[in-house]
């Protein structure tokens, strides 16, 4: 049986019919087996791509991109699933668009998506609102849709929001998957989610929480620590424990980062912004308050300074399993010594997990395809074996 | 016989042969074969789509943009049409182009299109200069193309210029002609193209300009009103009135918004600047007059405020044919409440019409797709014939 | 024997096979053979192209640009070419993009290259650095894709660096040899790469340098003239000394235009800054002496200034063989009457060789998309017979 057959045989086991005509927000929002449903796919078509079978399922349709926030990665990894499967990327940049004040979100979701068959948004900075805004644009094309006004219904892709990241987290836990040789093996393992010294300040707090409420579906015992006052949304840490308590894994926080990687399988030390503050920040911006806003950046600042030790050091690594815990991280990393003077990770850590974190990295297109054609397609599985009977060279030869 | 077999039939039966290897500037130039043409060939490329039968005329080629205003519904409409016949959109950023200071136009024209099979432009904030360009642009590429510079002769799509906008209002025609159940059922029809009240300052003349020039030539009876000061170009009236004493319907001006809306089948409410005031902008803009642009824009400010009564209120629209007139849009509007405290339109009308406005904006893309098609093959109805028997799948399952 | 059976059977003869998974930096690390490959294949696409033969040989995949200055000419045809092939053009705004301080240049390259087949530059602002920096990019994505992160190879195309402007040259050589009939009828012709007067200042210096550094290899007399002070750097004049020695032509610099012009069958008058002047740029740009650069601004136009003499006058043409070389210009010429007071050439001149001009770009996109073709495919003379056999139309009929 190859890899190929045992995917979609894996795929006819799993009951995703409800990925169908839906969107991606967040994580927790799906079941086990839809988020095994999106590894499996992305799994094909990564499988379908290096036999050089083109997956190209759209002859034309367009993917919309809007980033709220720079991108490097998750714009170019959002361009490459589009073009691999025959969307054509059109980015709406709102410093070039007639967007009128106060136009309403529901008018412009609908005047954009006329011939759109995904639309992946970027929104990471206020808490409260990115996640809300998508949403909205969801259900405005999803009414256009029932309205008549828009001829297929353009899925939602979350490519970051102020509570999940789940296009990254979905790749991290496929990275590992392939690391540790199945879902199964991770079991029991144990994962250290923790904050990590940054001479920058505000980094979105999605990724921790992210991780922490996907990695606990796995049956890991997740550890999440960080500094008292790094705090992340109290929601999202009881989704954690729900899933620890469903899952047969565990979570639990502590303020030790040396607690954490002790004898941990899988470490995954990063920066981010006290959730207490980002909301503070958000209200700030709401009010306009930019004197406000740069006393706090002063004050976040210096808290981070504070604790320069979280940094994952050879000293720390030396704690994880055997000394060889998988180090993951969404990058770029601020590495000591490189990016700047002190910053989350030692330079000689890092160079020893570059191949494994682009690796990582990797994923993330697969994932974010896997997505699109989950939402877009009813039967993946049968839509997958049609793709590789038909087997339409990726590169002509 | 299926509503395709119609269009094509149609089609057959109307003399659009000189569409071909042509441009397109502004709806008066066309004969009414011609603009009959566009209509059905949109109507067709729709129902094609609509049937998943995949409308890809071009293999490779470009499809360039230049926006020299904000746009989101026209820029992601012509977007749509290029991605729909298979061509790639390529934007001309002049920003960030090495468009040499007096670099002439027919260069810049020939430089960017090798490889292009369209060129849209949106350049409407001048008067006189706008339509001007286009044609600059237009008879490069010509001459480029019989110089044997350019191997295929790029069409033109003018995507709004100081005179006309005519993918909008050739939008708004044919919306307007399946909300009516056929052109035929237009004949007597009275529209009301008025002024509304705004907040905002300087919008184009090209839509009330367009809708009077090209409304008219339905046999409708075509109602322009605005406050004394905000006349359009002399010109396009004169088209106006020409047009109606040779379809059978009528052109008149009133300086009375309840004048226009009484018994009206279409309403049409929207801001525009006054035509001497364009003017007079353009000029202090050639002389680099920027204190005496803002004196202007305060002046203009002050001029609209002096009609905030111009709006489209539910007592207004209680004047119209049995108090349902259809009411259409370009979009974004201004609403007020929503957009602005007092606007062009009340919410309530606003929120009643919302799924036809929206309706009324999905046909810009398949406007600008048809007439892409017609301008670059010879025989637009055989080419459809062949689309539908190639039977190739929009979205592959 | 068709032109397009001619170009294979040619193709056959040339030994260029390591062009396949390399990159193209400049002309002079390239060898007879292989760049004789990238002419033909571009005559070859361009024959198939002209015979509305699709040349789409990616189903998928991207094509990245990255822009360090402002292109027209250069971004369009890499488009196109990318275009021709079926790759959908993603570019790297550095300035959208969350590219850490400090983020490594192999990180990125990495980030970006998960599904791109080319990925091509233009880094030509300062001496000694954007050369460099396509090679970090180019070993980088090499090593992603040994080590099993990229799942190909993507090729580098130099789309100008500080040293070489390749695909301008390569066009610039593809014009004339069309214009003389053949590469073996440029054999004892003489060309001038002079020196020119415009109003601005460091432009640089990769085409002077690229012109000499290919047209030597051709068996022409190539003469460099420019005042004093305005010297290219001498490691190119080197290889243009050694390519003449080889290749039966000859190489001389002089300090006066009209001993270059004398008897010359092919111009090319062309502003350039001074080399010594561009290293001491980025010197200051190095340091951020904002207040040295204007210093050195300054000095650099009134340096120009005393050179407005060295203009491609009709007087100066007169000099030329029979008065009728052929003029070549990269574009935009800096127009003297048309574009500047006082600039590089005569409108005059300039009007009578628009036509040549405008064929002489129209090389551009051909040759990118060939030197992809070459990169990525091993077998290119094969590819294209298989293209032909295929006989997809590029514009359905």
């Amino acid at each position: 049986m190859s890899k190929f057959d045992e995917y979609i045989s894996r795929l006819n086991h799993l009951n995703a019919k409800s990925l169908y005509q839906n969107d991606f927000f967040l994580t927790w929002e799906k079941t086990d087996d839809e988020l095994a449903a999106i590894w499996t796919i992305a799994d094909a078509l990564r499988d379908l791509r290096e036999r050089n079978i083109s997956t190209r399922v759209f002859d034309s349709g367009l993917g919309i991109s809007l980033f709220r926030d720079n991108s490097t990665r998750t714009r170019f990894s959002f361009a490459s699933a589009c073009n691999l499967l025959g969307l054509e990327v059109q980015d709406l940049d709102e410093g070039k668009s007639q967007i009128a004040h106060g136009e309403t979100v529901r008018e412009t979701a609908n005047m954009i998506s006329f011939m759109a068959d995904v639309i992946g948004i970027r929104d990471d900075m206020y808490i409260g609102k990115g996640n809300a805004y998508m949403h909205e644009v969801a259900e405005a094309v999803q009414r256009g849709h029932l309205d008549g006004v828009l001829e297929q219904r353009p899925t939602l892709v979350n490519l970051q929001c102020d509570i999940d990241h789940p296009t990254q987290c979905m790749a991290d836990a496929l990275h590992i998957i392939h690391q540790f040789g199945g879902v199964e093996n991770l079991k029991g393992k144990k994962l250290a989610m923790t904050w990590a010294y940054s001479p920058s300040y505000g980094k979105p707090l999605s990724v921790p929480q992210g991780v922490i409420g996907l990695m606990t579906r796995l049956g890991m015992e997740v550890v999440l620590a960080h500094p008292e006052g790094y705090e992340v949304m109290p929601e999202v840490e009881e989704v954690a424990k729900a899933n620890a308590a469903r899952c047969g894994g565990s979570y639990r926080r502590t303020n030790s980062m040396a607690d954490a990687f002790r004898d941990a399988d899988i470490v995954y030390p990063k920066s981010w912004a006290p959730f207490a503050a980002m909301e503070k920040r958000t209200d700030l911006y709401g009010k306009g308050d930019s004197e406000g806003i740069k006393a706090l950046e002063k004050e976040l600042l210096a808290q981070n300074a504070g604790h320069k030790d979280w940094a994952c050091t050879e000293e720390m690594m030396r704690l994880t399993k055997g000394g060889k815990a998988l180090y993951l991280h969404c990058l770029p990393a601020d590495i000591t010594g490189v990016s700047c003077e002190s910053g989350e990770v030692d330079a000689s850590v890092f160079d020893r997990y570059r191949d494994p974190l682009y690796k990582e990295a990797s994923f993330k297109p697969y994932v974010i395809a896997a997505m699109i054609l989950a939402e877009r397609f009813a039967d993946p599985a049968a839509l997958l074996r049609k793709i590789e009977a038909r087997g339409l060279q990726r590169v002509y030869c």
